[in-house]
């Protein structure tokens, strides 16, 4: 598909790496490291890879300074070879921008706005009042419910649902399955059956976030459910309303996190953990794939549950020792007193 | 929004609740203790908040009785404040009405039955055999398939997929991305490869259930996976095949109930929990977020599995130590026996 | 709904089966043992159930040769009865075949290749450069991205997106809400801020392969992500970039597989198990519900993590030991010295 081409001089110059080797290499793709081939570009940020070096045949590679020394070949020096491979992965991969104008089959209501300058797919409904603003995508199946807001630049990819007082900011990125703002689940017990507690909040995006396909967001009880700039959610997650997500967070898959829930910037959330409601997490706390913070966290650092995999029959024996634990750390001090 | 005014007095007519204070005071709108107007109610039922009554400038605020002594201000007195405001809040946030009619762009099948008095949304497909009741509403985007009903006053928001053999009953809200009737997981290995069980069964979904975004449930193998009346489930829950869920049992986000699982009636399954195949619940019990119920469940009470998060170091300790937690106890018993 | 009858001779027949009884009994559809009519077929394959079987008034039964001794009434005996039954039934539920033609409201790219023999469902779009193949089904609603491919007799029922790049082999059944292609989960950390990591892979599935509804399955970084033949995933999966699934391995509802794990042939992946990212994991190995696996298995079997589900009472004192569970195991050490 490329017919972009680079040469690895150009590639340093742009993006401030240091040339090793033939600066008139050009290269016209990425690949790995064992993968590529003459005019491809690769790069070695996981020692672990170290070995399958010294027979790429990438044309360039990018390293870091200490793994460049000895090597005859053309590289491309970078303090973090990930983030400069991941500039130079761009340039061939340019993220899609709007050709602007409402398809045909697109179903927009007479109270919405449109920008002139968005670009609208075929059988997407925009509901009343909602604003679409210039350079954003709404890709083909996508429903902008009412009084949502979808920012400059934005990019719903395909079939993603923002059922009502959604705002997203600018340049967000939306995969498909994404529904934001349905009900948050709000529920009271009267006389035996339940009564829906209405959902009047919103949700409120900030920009440059990422949100993930299938990944679903409920709108705030009363106020809204928060996600502050450049926040990054993988697949499959779920928001409950009135979360509040802190800048630069990032959760993978499949993560749950129960309503109120505050989160700090610059955590970090492992695959499947969960995260019950109303409890804060501070700023930088990492937590593990499948663990569940059941109380708020104060102190940053890394945090776990779980026990670790084993086979089946001596997990049984473990897991049966486990219901006994207390009566068993109690042996132990009685055990202990009787010494002394 | 809102331009509807309730006044305190009449609040309290039209619920039953006790007014102190000014009954002439006009609300158009609820809000939490801290962020409430003079024109807006608000509600005090976790005492947790209670510090925050003195300072909230909520012109009405919902107490109960305990709560309202020796406060100078106007307050309707509920035994159950949180189910008082559910209802006031419902005031200002009608449920949406069909508007009856098919919209021009949606494909009815000419052996579907849609009630005149039913809405049909934007690319909506209605299949074979489908039947759409009075007042329903089949949001845009929504695919009812062969031999779906649903029921009078139902309400499928967006982006909602019956795909076959699904009967909703009557005030059932679905939201966007749930799918209904989609196969069950039915496999049999034969000769070292895997061929699909057919799943003839059908799903029964009660009046007045709630199934949130991006949630499954599977229909049967061969009889019907049902929903009794009340069930609310929350957003990306999945319900394999032949699961029956009994009445006014509530189940929050992400949990995985596997095949022929038979819940009892008001039970509540906290977030991600999981539920394995063929065992029985009985009625009224909890399961804490992210617990596995691997056997049946005879008594009611409150039930979990996992371990408390700790940090990692710590918790990395713990977990070696769990692996070995059968020869431990073998020493503790080896330990007491040398004593006697 | 079904006009289909087969007698019990000429199932026999057709399938291998020893006949027992009467073989001009005629059926025409299939139930469990306890709800099946004379004109109906059940199966016993779970010895749990043989108390049913006196009392079941199925016409026909299959069962094990151990199962038929004794009995007087039309028999099917099968080396594998679940087997058996599944092909039986499927006599009645026949996969559903091509109506050949794209839907008058489906939006088809100009540099698509549709082939006369595909069917093409309401509302689909199927773009640049896309190819369906002949016999393939795209239901209502689906969306077919650029750059993808879907074989021959492949199945997508409804609302299914394929993003960019995803090629499906044949006879491939894709349930409703499964995104396949949508990016990699991809960032690197540019001075306090995350860049995204393009994604230019692809994703490739084998033959015969299903994928449950609401399941997502990103496509790779630099390589693609493969599913070889006969996969099967159920529900709300999520299988990161550049996973690899080996042919045959089955994995239940709401899975997590972070990026570039690599799962072996022939393994049951148990609902809602987690797999970190970057691990191999062999052959014909289990994984029981809920587990983690956090490093590579290099032995077939059975593999578990978590502990079994307490009363919340007995649960909070064992919780609260594996906190200790360190100092505890090194008491007992201590101890034990003391004796010696």
């Amino acid at each position: 598909m490329a017919s972009t081409t680079h040469t690895a001089a150009a590639l340093a110059e742009r993006f401030g790496l240091a040339l090793r080797g033939d600066g008139a290499t050009a290269i016209d793709s990425v690949a790995t490291l064992s993968g590529a081939g003459a005019r491809q570009l690769s790069f070695l940020a996981n020692p672990r890879y170290r070995g399958q070096l010294a027979g790429s045949a990438a044309g360039v590679v990018v390293v870091r300074e200490a793994d460049a020394e000895g090597l005859d070949r053309t590289l491309l020096v970078a303090r973090d070879p990930y983030v400069a491979f991941a500039k130079i992965a761009a340039l061939f991969d340019p993220p899609r921008v709007a050709s602007p104008g409402v398809h045909a089959s697109a179903v927009v209501d007479a109270s919405a706005e449109v920008d002139p300058a968005a670009e609208v797919g075929a059988f997407a409904c925009i509901g009343a009042r909602a604003r679409v603003a210039a350079g954003a995508i709404i890709g083909p199946g996508c429903i902008v419910g009412e009084d949502c807001m979808v920012g400059a630049g934005s990019h719903l990819v395909a079939r993603v649902t923002l059922v009502r007082r959604v705002r997203l900011g600018e340049r967000v990125l939306v995969h498909p399955g994404a529904v934001l703002g349905a009900d948050g689940f709000g529920l009271a017990m009267d006389g035996g059956r339940w009564i829906k507690v209405p959902q009047q909040g919103g949700v409120v995006v900030g920009d440059d976030c990422e949100i993930g396909a299938n990944t679903t967001i409920d709108r705030g009880a009363i106020e809204d459910t928060v996600l502050e700039e450049d926040v990054r959610l993988d697949n499959q997650i779920q928001i409950g309303h009135n979360v509040r997500i802190g800048a630069h967070t990032a959760m993978a898959g499949c993560v749950a996190v129960a309503g109120s829930a505050v989160i700090g910037r610059y955590c970090l959330i492992g695959g499947a953990a969960g995260i019950v409601g109303h409890i804060r997490i501070c700023d930088r706390v990492v937590v593990q794939a499948m663990s569940l913070v059941t109380s708020s966290i104060e102190v940053p650092g890394e945090y776990s549950s779980g026990t670790p995999l084993m086979d089946a029959r001596s997990w049984r024996r473990s897991a049966a020792r486990f219901r006994q634990l207390d009566a068993l750390a109690r042996q132990v001090q009685a055990l202990g007193k009787e010494k002394t």
